[in-house]
């Protein structure tokens, strides 16, 4: 570990309990029903927990895009070439790729981050990704990107990533993570059929078997993860150290917050779930997370599209939580529950 | 049936295909891998089929909340008191309300119907609720809003409701229209316990037994209903009448977008469900339209709450449809799948 990673953990800690039943309390007085706003109710308080404040207002929104070229792709992993990760790089800046759209649409910021696009890791079914020290310079990166986003006033840090082979890394390093079996973290990815799926599930099993793999985090993630992973691991440690709402999008993602959780489990306290993907392991990741996600619509693109797609849900949750009237204020009877 | 409520059926008529076809034609050209929007693609190309216009653009959206009060109230059937009605009518005018919150965030007007606040229905615990011309009256009232509402250039009507006891007659009619016991329709409302809930469904079965139930969607609702659920039934049928799209709110709204499609089957391709209710009786009336939910976030306020929620939802599909770079223009090699 990095004396700069080491500073980043001595910097976080849990979600504020006080702050949390603060905004419970606030909702139960609002007009309706106890809990009918349901798991509105629940964001609201994790986001109060989150920021250290009962009443955090309306929040400042950014995507961050994290792209990056992985060796494994030239085992036949997924259904495009290697090169679109950099032509999506191309259509992330131009403003046509859906993640753009959808940061627009919820009025949030995009950041796309070049994590060495054009250069892929080494290929993990031969041996490692990348060194630690290429690992923990890539963490420093992100918990950087988090720093600066936090002095922006940006308090929603919502996480994407765009990467050919990616899906296959993600796989690796949720199976290495979790202890189980690749067929068990494997997908289709954004579009392989059947037999790419065994294939892969094949890919992912050597990739186990080539690399040395201890319990370290990071190592596992040098070993067996991608630049955009680590760039990634890093920027959730930084927000949960600013106390930055990380708000998650699919499988690849989360197997970044994973690694990062790993590293310092009170980061967990500051995710959200933003949906559910196809992608098998997902479900597992979360579950290691105890995070529940809000949306299940079937999306596997990534790019951070549906943390993107949730942000207007955060956004209603914490209007509600400012703005809704009280009983009291209102006139409205209170039956008490 | 009256002549209007026939004029208004006769100007209904399904979906586009051909549109649904084009908007469908125009996603897969789009910088992603087919499909890999989810559900997302599919609002698009169902509003693509109501709007009869492959690229139906970016849409206004009202919220219309219909407010009523209900004879069977009387029955102890709810944990608030009637006056609340009212009460929730003053706190939607000042904006304090979940729906008033919800609408602003998603950038959508609201208005609400007072549909005899403080005139309640018969009980029909023991009676009808109203007469059929009554009922006529207020579906003709729902279509006349419709109708302005599509004048104002209104494209997604969302429909809510608010009334004290209006989930037991929701859920008598829902049982009668479904021909399903009324235990497998009652739920806990908007807060009642075991106990209460008990006696919801004795309440219901009682409302089953004491109205002559022939298989007229019209004397089903004018037995069993409310004014606020005729008026929604009618501006459910006026907005499929103007192609405009429909965005139901929980079970109560359900219930009255499920009359419209028995009286026009039709209406039934205009509509969208916004989120899932505890009720259980929500599903069951879901089913029957043929449709599922966007959201399942445990909503259980009513007030339009759930169909405002989703409509950022609605706004994120269609500008991906209008705003995306297709694979040509962004110059991104296409795997073709």
């Amino acid at each position: 570990m990095s004396a700069g990673l080491e500073r980043t953990l001595a910097r976080l800690g849990p979600a504020d309990p006080d702050a949390r039943a603060g905004a419970a309390r606030a909702l139960d007085a609002k007009t309706k029903p106890r809990g009918s706003l349901g798991r509105l109710e629940e964001i609201a308080q994790r986001v109060a927990g989150i920021r250290h404040d009962p009443a955090p207002g309306r929040l400042r929104a950014a995507v961050v895009v994290a792209a990056a070229d992985h060796g494994v792709a030239r085992e036949g992993v997924s259904a495009y070439p290697q090169e679109v990760t950099r032509q999506m790089l191309a259509n992330f800046e131009g403003g046509g790729a859906a993640v753009c759209v959808l940061a627009r649409v919820a009025g949030a910021s995009l950041r796309v981050i070049d994590a060495g696009v054009g250069t892929p890791t080494g290929n993990i079914a031969e041996g490692p990704a990348m060194s630690d020290a290429d690992a923990l310079r890539w963490i420093e990166e992100g918990v950087a990107v988090a720093d600066e986003l936090a002095t922006d006033g940006v308090g929603v840090v919502a996480i994407g990533e765009m990467g050919i082979g990616n899906t296959t890394a993600a796989a690796a390093l949720c199976a290495a993570l979790l202890d189980v079996n690749p067929a068990a973290t494997c997908g289709m990815g954004t579009g392989v059929d059947d037999a790419g799926l065994a294939h892969k599930v094949e890919v992912v099993s050597r990739a186990l078997g080539a690399n040395e793999l201890s319990g370290d985090p990071v190592a596992a993630l040098a070993a067996l993860g991608g630049f955009e992973l680590a760039f990634l691991c890093g920027l959730v440690l930084g927000a949960a150290a600013n106390h930055q709402v990380v708000l998650l999008d699919g499988f690849i993602a989360t197997v970044a917050a994973l690694v990062a959780a790993r590293l310092a489990p009170d980061a967990a306290d500051s995710m959200i779930a933003a949906h559910l993907s196809p992608e098998p392991g997902h479900r597992l990741a979360l579950d290691a997370l105890g995070l529940d996600p809000l949306l299940d619509l079937g999306l596997r693109l990534g790019e951070g599209s549906g943390a993107a797609l949730a942000l207007p849900l955060l956004e209603a949750a914490l209007a509600l939580l400012e703005e809704m009237a009280t009983f009291e204020a209102a006139g409205v009877t209170d039956a008490g529950r």
